[in-house]
Order: structure tokens, then C-alpha cells, then sequence
């Protein structure tokens, strides 16, 4: 009954079952070994196209990593003000990119339109200024919303005319993905993405995550900066056979599926409460309710485990093992304590 | 039959063993769950003191991290010119403490003295110069040698004297405890030192180390470091629990014991081959033999991997996981390979 | 007729006069010289108290490290939007904290209130954030006005509260200090700042400020920052000549009343110019009329010299050197294309 | 009777007067002036090429900001481990660099050859090294010692064939210049330099140098690392003013002969004392004596000042307003002190 974030979970047994799979005999280290080269092909084939991969296993590491490639240390890096890179990583981007600005672009639900980042860029050429470098946009949002590709094309469209590389922060890139029913590639580079950051960790894997460039050209120096980062595993192996299990039959839309249909559950279910709104659409596995007082406290000293997000705004999120009966009981619980709220 | 590096091993049955304990049920993200607080716990019971142990995945970011708690951007790090820190991974402390100096400190098999230490250190007070901060030593060296105890007092004191913080790469370390048959707080904190990069991934470990702080109010700002860094595991249990089933049950000191073993097999063995000598003494789980072309170019065509590492020496490096045989193996090629150059 | 800012004038014939003086004869280079101690004893006399300061040639330098001395690279710092940290040093900041965050505090005409400011901390001891560590106030601010003693003492109640450092960029603090007609002191440390920005570059030097810490003990690594940072010089006494000169007989003071004199006379002509209003009230030596677009091109068009700020928004500088006649000059033109167009 | 440094010294008579020329009337600030501009023109007239000239205060900002825009920060920076750069500069290379590696190449006079810069690059391609990136020769070297032109031009042809750019520490460049008796141009970018760090300050200005880069197209992103170095003046009319009388009527070139002529006379005369050696050939400004302790107390006894280097080594340095008489009255009385002992 534990709703604080996906990565209060553990791994998909399959993941799991990986790890000792790859344990077998000597490979060569640093990523030189075929495990991690499937792991490219394989990402290959989803996207499409030829990708330049890199395993990573935090994604922190992933989004600074990547948004160094894009940005100088005297560089603009517009990105929502709720975004993860902005408020959550201890400022790991602007280490990463020894000193880029990260610039807030505003918009509800966690979103920004092209139109504002379109306004938010200056400087272009004026030394007193940081540079417009790049574009950060969340593929599930902090908020729980995704962006319709029309939107990323828009924003890639603004992006491109500024000479602005597009980043995107998939840490919940499956759970987006099958939300839209689209294929990867629409959702990324061919609405102009040039670098993602593709999260596994939240949807089932123990520590994994891949900095995936759409022009293998533009991933010059990733590898020195990976390494230099910490972030080159010796025994890549265990890196990559998580991801290799991940996209294996589909495992990885499967879970999200499953994580996306729990939060539905949730979504539904408590628009029906009495007293209770929803501050943003539940478009993918996490549900912002606003709940009255009594049920907030009345699911905590139930054992329903969840953030207070702001104000009587709460957090849920599901998980590729969330067990349909909890999503079910804390609707139901929550249902019941807000009928008690109002009776009295 | 490949000795290139005690990382192209695959990690420790228990080891992986553990992973699949630790995935039962949902468990506070970030390291506030039970399995690492109990991992700090018995690193403190091991070094008969209470730590502040932080586990991260690579060598290179535990150096690094802990490097950047002892060393301000002006600092000057001394160290041997061939330690890893300076050698091998791609300016990494440079990265981490914002651009101190490594200043290379020389002496015979990968080990300076506390003489050569003081003779180096300079500058202290003085504008121009980059200040006195740390001192770094690896234990085992990378010339697979290791230092006394008394060899770290000495170098220590020095450093005490200085104002320098005393940090040991212990990517090795179990290896070089199980050499010397001490206890580990006389290897490190009673002997000197401050801060330790605890290896575990060369020992069987998939991919752990543990930076421990001897003094937790010098650890002050290290857990900034590490999210900033992105060396903040969500899923924390996948390290600790790695860190946990490997100092359960002394199987640390049993797979350093057999590293060792297979070490000792292979240099008595070379030392015995005719035109061999060794380039450095073997004292742990490395092994430096210099030896005839034919040897080596013999020993690579019957599929034996290791590195040439200058010269006509080669290092071969064993792990928890060497065969006996294999070792064995070795040694009879190499032998008749060298009867037969002899008879040439 | 350049009211373009207080940068494109020369310097003082005083303060070029000393540099003639300070000529003569060898002196210790890098700061060791006898006017370079001179400058900071009557620094301390000036703001009666024991003062650290350090010349540094531009602005830029002095607000960068000054806050590197406050904010370690996981730090925040707090500043308004309009800043010139934020906006016009092209991430100075950023570089020299190794990758600090300024997290922009609003309010109206380019001030933010204690209130603002402590809505704005947030994140202490969260590992995830970047944690609290300075705010930094602008007098002068870039929108010509003022804080009052009151609103510098309730800004610094809540920094320390929060365990903030209080910077002040007093890039034109003579103009502030003439303004508010208080002692130095009351303006600075005993409102609880820090460490200022000692400007007098835009003042009537040629490229001299001091960085002024009114705690020695505060002022620790600055040295070898400034060093690092290729701010310190050899021949300081250039450096400190000016610096000796702007305080020799008040002359600081008498310019930056000059400047203000200049300011009220453009201020107050232009608010009686029909159609004009004040974007910002003028408080010191910075005037920033909306006024009709007619009047903005007609006195383009007759050679006076300024910004456009933001639609109709001008921006208006005075400096030491300012004619009366040419502020004259500048209200009368306005006047008169302000009747023309009306009587269009 | 100040031998210690040619940072010692006042300015020169010209310079300081163009500072009062150059104080007229309002103009552009950050570099837009014409006096910025005459310079840059001017410089390339005396390189004989168009070139891309930056003014900045000190030369550890002229040095550490060219060797940013030669080196990423997992970059080898190849150099004389007593290179200023690498010991004087308290890391500065390593600050502008974001973590650049200095890697010492040694050779006996403060040179290094050709041969000893191929034998020390390594690396390239691998991951775990940082990357050959540029290579800095001082021209006068710290030693006082001189590359010929041979000299530099077989180091660039070893750096060029290893993809490094080639960065000259032209501090005292005027001083090198005539004691070769060459064309600037044959002395640099005919002979394979990239990038000059031209100094000014050690030889008549007061604080003054110029980044000159010989291919424009190779000063990209220069303009903002000086900006965020805090390195822009904003009335840059009086750095350049510097740059510009320096230039004129070859001023430099009569003040660097003057300082060579002085060091002459050291030289020789010094060479005569009993039981005098010279520890380098005295090519330029600075000469390296080894003397009788009972010479070097008594010199200081008498009011001489210079630095003891080493051992019973002291350096000794001449500038363009050193006196004849003092240079004979140091000859003089070294002279008679060594006979003096030699009596004894």
C-alpha cells in the first residue's frame, strides 16, 4: 500500500532473472562486451533508426550527462519549473555542465508550450548573457501529464530555430509511450528530439538507465564525460542485462501498461469521492488528487503510504507490481472517509 | 583463462543471491531503507568504530567523492604517478573537487614513502600555489604491491603534520588486509588514515564500493556530493544488499584468500620459468612477471589473456573466481614455452 | 549626451592623477605594497569597523567570488529576477561557485521583501535540493532604486535564520549611501550584510572595486580564489591607487551626489513631460521614464544617447561627469517632441 | 636595486600618459571602442595576419582562458613542470578548464623537446585517460632560457600530428622576441602557435595583455569565457589605451632591449666573480646565478633584493626602467664580496 513513488519498488523478477543469466564466465569490461552492444542494437530497432547508447544507473546521471553533450558552461537550458533537472537533482546538471543556467519556463500541469519557451529565449549572441543551448522537456511530466507529439514538435520546431538541442527526460518513457499508443520514434526523434533519457529504473529495473542519442555524431565526447562522471561500470554486463531483459518481449510496455492502468483506478475512482478534484489529469501512472483534510489523514492512519504533494494535493504513484486490490482499497478507503467527513 | 583484470569476473553466487532477498516488497527509496543502515552498522563493527559509510557503484566515483571531501578546488593531491586516480579514470577527481592539482609523488613498485611525501609538499600559505590538501594511496598498489603498516603511519604522520586529509583506494582492499593478516582498523584509521574507498566489485560484487568516512564529522557535505554527482541510487537496497552478503559471512576475506592463492600459484610458478623475473613483488592478487617474447606471444596463441603492460611485462591479475587450474595451466605453458625458445 | 550607462565615461582626473603618483619607484608586486594596506585601513575606518578587502578590477569578479566564499556548488543563492548576477555576468556565478544555483526571488521595482525571500527558502537538509546558502541584495538595484535600512535588516533576519550569507552588489554603492544620506556602516554590516561589492568602476575609476568582508575570519580562501580566478594582480598598486584616490577627501561621495543631482534633474523634468510616466521611482543615479514613442525617436534622433529597456521603458544614466547642461538639454528636447506630438 | 622581479616595476612613462589621452569624452564600454579595435588591427599588421586579439588584466587570465578554449576538461594539457601555469597559477588552468590535466614534460633550462613531448603524449581513444589536447611553451621560459624557432616548430609538429593545439606563455614575448632578433610572426603562428598569451605587464603596462588567436575561426566561445571569467572590462578603453601606446613607436620592442641588456650585464659580470656559475644560459630579462652563500648574504646585506631559487641559485630580473648603475653596482659588489671570502 505503498504509493510515495515507483521506486519504492523492487525489480521485475524477469530483470532479475537477467542478472544471473550474465554472470556466466569472463566478458570484457567497460562495455566492451556483447551484452551491452545487443542493448544498443536492440534500442536500435525500437527507435527505428541507428542510436549511439550509453547505460547509465541513475537517472540523474542520465540527464546531466546528456545535457552536458548539449550545453556549455556558459549555456541556457530551459526546462519547467517543477521539472526534475531544476528542483530535484542538487543541482547535478549544473555540475555536469560545469555552470549552465537552467532557465524555468512556466505552464500549467507541468507543461510548457512552444509560444513560452519561444518567449523565454534571449541573448542569442550578447556576451553579458548565457547562450540558448538547450531544451529539457519531461516525457511523463512531474505533474503526471504528457506532452502530444504535436506539442514536442512545436517545442522542437521553436528549439531548432534557436539552434537549441532538444532534450527529454524519459524516466517514465514506457508509461508514455503506451498512454499515447504511439511508436517511439514518433514521440522522439522524429518530433526532434536529439538526446533521451531512457528510464528503466522506475518501471522495473534495479538501477538502469540509457542516454540514447538519435545522431550517433552528436555523442562525441559522451563517453569521456560518462567516465569521468564515475558512471562507466566495470562489470557493464550487469548495467546492460537489465536493460536487455527490460525491452525483451515487451517487458518494458507491459509493466507500464500495468503501472498506467493502476493509477487509472485511482484516477477514477477518486474523482468520485465526494470533496475530492483532480489538481492534474492523470494521463499516465501518477494521480495528483485534491482530497479533503479528514481523508488525507484517514488514508495515512490507514497505512496508505503517499506524499503530500502541496496544499490538500497529494501524491500517487503506481508501479509496474502495484497490486490492483490496494489501488482498489485506498479508493474504497478513501471513498468511505469522505462520506464519514461529510456526515458529520 | 583470461587474467586481463579482476573486473571481467562475474559477481559472487551469494552476492547475486542477495539481490533476489532484497526485491521482496516496497522499501524506502534513497538509502533510507534497513538493509543500508545495516551495512554502515556492521562497517563500524568491522573497523571497531563508528563510521559514515555511503555506497556508490564505481572506484572511480568513490574516490572521487571522497577525494572532493578532503581537497578544496585549490588543493594539491599527492599521489603516486601511476595510481589509478591519476592514471585511469579520465580526470575524474579533477571533475569532483572543481580542478585540484594531483601531484605525483614517485617511488619503486607503485609506493612513495613518507620521505618522498615531505619532500613534495610545498606551498603551503602561499597565494601562488596550489594548497596542501590530501594525500592519496592505494592499497593493494597498482603494482600489486602493498603497503606495511608501518609504511602508512610513517605517511600519515607526514600528512598530519601538513594539514593533509589521508585517503586509501581500496579497490583491493580485502586482498591487501588478508596479505597482511591484520585487522582492517589497523590498516586504516588507527594507522592514519581518514577516509576509504571500501572496494567490492573486484571482489565479487557486481558493482559496490563503500566510501567510509572514519570521523562521521568529516562527511559533512559527502551525501550532496553524491546525489549531485548522480551517485544517489533510488532503489538503494540493489547496492547495499550487494555490500551486506559481502561481508556476511567473511565471504569478503574468503574470495580475497583465494585471489591471493591463485596469485601466489602464478608468480612462484613464473619465478621458476627460465629468463622470467618479476617486475614487481607479487603480494597480493596481482602479478607482474617480465618475460621472454616467445612466453608471452605463446601464452596469448594458447588463448591465455592478460595485459602487456610495458615492455616484456605483463600483468596478470586473479579474482575470486580463478580457476586453480587455470593458474596451474598457465604456469606449464609458460614453462614449456620457455624450455622451448631455450632449445632454439 | 550619452545616458547610456555609467560605464561609457573615463575616470576622475583625481583618480587618474593617483596611478601618476603610484608610479614612482619598485614596490612589492601581488598586493605586499604599502597603498594596497593603506586602502583597506581606510576602508576600516569608513565602515568603523576591521574590514578583509580585496581590489579586484570589474564587478563580475567581485560578485562572483564574493559569493563563492558564501555558497559551496550544492548551494542556493537568493536574488531578484532583474538581478545582475542572474541576468548580465553570462553565469559568473555558476563558474566561479563550481555550478551554485541563483534562484530568483521577485518583487516590484527590482526589490524583493524579507517576506519573499523566506517564502522562497526551501530544501534545508533535503539531499535532493540544492541547500540554502546566500542571498544577494543589489544597491543601487538594477531598476535605480533603493532598500531602506529597514528592508536590509528584515532580508538579513531571515537569512540568518535560514544560515544564509547576505552579499550586497554594491556596484553603485555611493549612490545608494548618498541617497539614503546613512553612515556605511548602518547600510552594510550592521543590517547584517556580509560581504559587499565595493564598487567604483561606474564611480569615476578606470577598473577597481573591493570586495569587503566584515568578518576577517570569513574571508578565509578568498585569496586563493581570486588568484585562481587570474583576479589577482601583479602590480596591485594600479589597482589600489584608484581605490586610495576614490576615498581620498570624499570624493566618492561628492561624485555619486553629482550623479544623483543629475538623475533628480532628468526625473523630475521628465515626470512633468506630457504623456511621461516612471517606470521605477528614481532614487539614485538610474531614471527609467515610459514615455511616448514620438519622444523616445525624436531624441535618438538628436543624438541623445540610452537604452530601451522594455516597450516605451527607457533607461537614463548619470555619472560623475554628467553635465547639468546636457540633463537640461535632454528634459527640454522631451518636453518639446512631447508637445509636437500632442499637437499632432 | 629591486632584482626580483619585473613585476616590481611602476609603468612606463607612454603608457601611463595614454591613460590620460584615452580618458576623453564617453565611449562604448565592454570592448566596442575604437581603441579596442586599433589595437587588434594593429596587432595582426605586426603578426602579419588577421587575428582574433582579447584584452585582459593579468596573464594567468590570458593563459588559463587560451588553454580553455584548446582543452575540454578531460584534457592533457602538456607543459614544463616549472611552467608558470603549472606551478604558479594556484590551478587556474585547471579552474578555466572545468578540471584539465597539466601533464609535466620535463628537459634540462625550463625547455622541453620535441622528442620529449611524443615520448609523453598517451592516451588517445581511451576512455579511461584523459585526452592529448594542446601543448603551452613559455617563450622566455621560467629557466630565462629561449626556444629557437627550430625549437618550437618541431613541438608544434609533434603536436599537430597529435590533433594538440599549441599555446605560447608570452609573458615576457618582447624580451624573447629581440633577443632571437626574429619577425612575431616567425616566432609563432609561421612556427606552428595557435594561440599567444602577449604580455605587456612585466615589460612597461600596468596591467595589461592580449589573448591573440591566429586563426579567428579558433576564438569561438572566447568572448563569453573572459565575461564569465569576469575578465571584460567594462571601459576596456583603458586596457586597450595600454596595449595601444605599448605598440606604439615600438616602445615594446626598445623596452624588452633595454631589460635584455641590463640582464647582459648581470650575466657577464656575474660570470666573473669567483666561484660563480650561471644554473641557465641568460637569454633574455632573467639571469640564474649560483654564488658563494657569503656573496648572496652580503648582496642582501647591501640592499640588493632578488629571490633565492634553489639551493644557493637566485634569480635575478631586469625590466625596461632597470638602472644601468645598479646592474654594475651588483657586479661590483658581488665581485668584491666573492673576493673578500676568497681571502678569508
Amino acid at each position: 500500500m505503498n504509493f510515495k513513488s515507483d521506486n519504492v519498488t523492487g525489480a521485475a523478477p524477469a530483470i532479475l532473472a537477467a542478472l544471473g543469466r550474465a554472470n556466466a564466465g569472463t566478458l570484457p569490461s567497460y562495455g566492451e562486451d556483447e551484452i551491452t552492444r545487443r542493448v544498443e542494437t536492440r534500442l536500435g530497432e525500437i527507435f527505428e533508426t541507428e542510436v549511439a547508447a550509453f547505460p547509465v544507473a541513475t537517472g540523474s546521471a542520465a540527464n546531466s550527462l546528456a545535457l552536458a553533450e548539449l550545453a556549455p558552461p556558459w549555456g541556457a537550458i530551459y526546462c519547467h519549473p517543477v521539472s526534475h533537472i531544476i528542483t530535484d537533482e542538487c543541482g547535478a546538471p549544473e555540475f555536469f555542465t560545469a555552470g549552465a543556467k537552467l532557465v524555468p519556463v512556466n505552464g500549467p500541469d507541468g507543461k510548457f508550450t512552444a509560444a513560452a519557451l519561444k518567449a523565454a529565449i534571449m541573448g542569442a549572441g550578447v556576451v553579458h548573457h548565457v547562450q540558448p543551448a538547450a531544451v529539457s522537456i519531461s516525457q511523463v511530466t512531474e505533474a503526471g501529464t504528457i506532452y502530444s507529439i504535436d506539442d514536442i514538435k512545436a517545442i522542437s520546431a521553436v528549439a531548432r530555430d534557436a539552434g537549441l538541442g532538444v532534450h527529454m527526460d524519459g524516466a517514465r518513457f514506457a508509461n508514455a509511450l503506451v498512454a499515447l499508443g504511439c511508436r517511439p520514434a514518433d514521440m522522439t526523434w522524429r518530433a526532434g528530439v536529439d538526446v533521451l533519457s531512457f528510464g528503466a529504473t522506475k518501471n522495473g529495473a534495479l538501477a538502469a538507465e540509457a542516454v540514447v542519442f538519435f545522431d550517433r555524431a552528436k555523442a562525441g565526447n559522451f563517453t569521456y564525460r560518462r567516465k569521468r562522471g564515475g558512471h562507466l561500470f566495470s562489470k557493464m554486463r550487469f548495467l546492460s542485462a537489465q536493460l536487455d531483459a527490460y525491452l525483451a518481449d515487451d517487458l518494458w510496455l507491459a509493466n507500464a501498461r500495468h503501472a498506467n492502468r493502476m493509477a487509472s483506478i485511482l484516477a477514477e475512482g477518486l474523482a468520485r469521492v465526494p470533496g475530492a478534484t483532480m489538481t492534474h489529469p492523470a494521463q499516465a501512472n501518477e494521480v495528483f488528487p485534491c482530497l479533503p483534510e479528514p481523508v488525507i489523514t484517514g488514508l495515512e492512519a490507514a497505512g496508505f503510504q503517499f506524499y503530500r504533494w502541496s496544499g490538500r494535493t497529494v501524491r500517487l504513484v503506481t508501479a509496474f507490481d502495484t497490486k490492483e486490490a490496494d489501488a482498489r482499497a485506498l479508493v474504497a478507503k478513501a471513498t468511505e472517509l469522505a462520506r464519514a467527513a461529510a456526515a458529520d
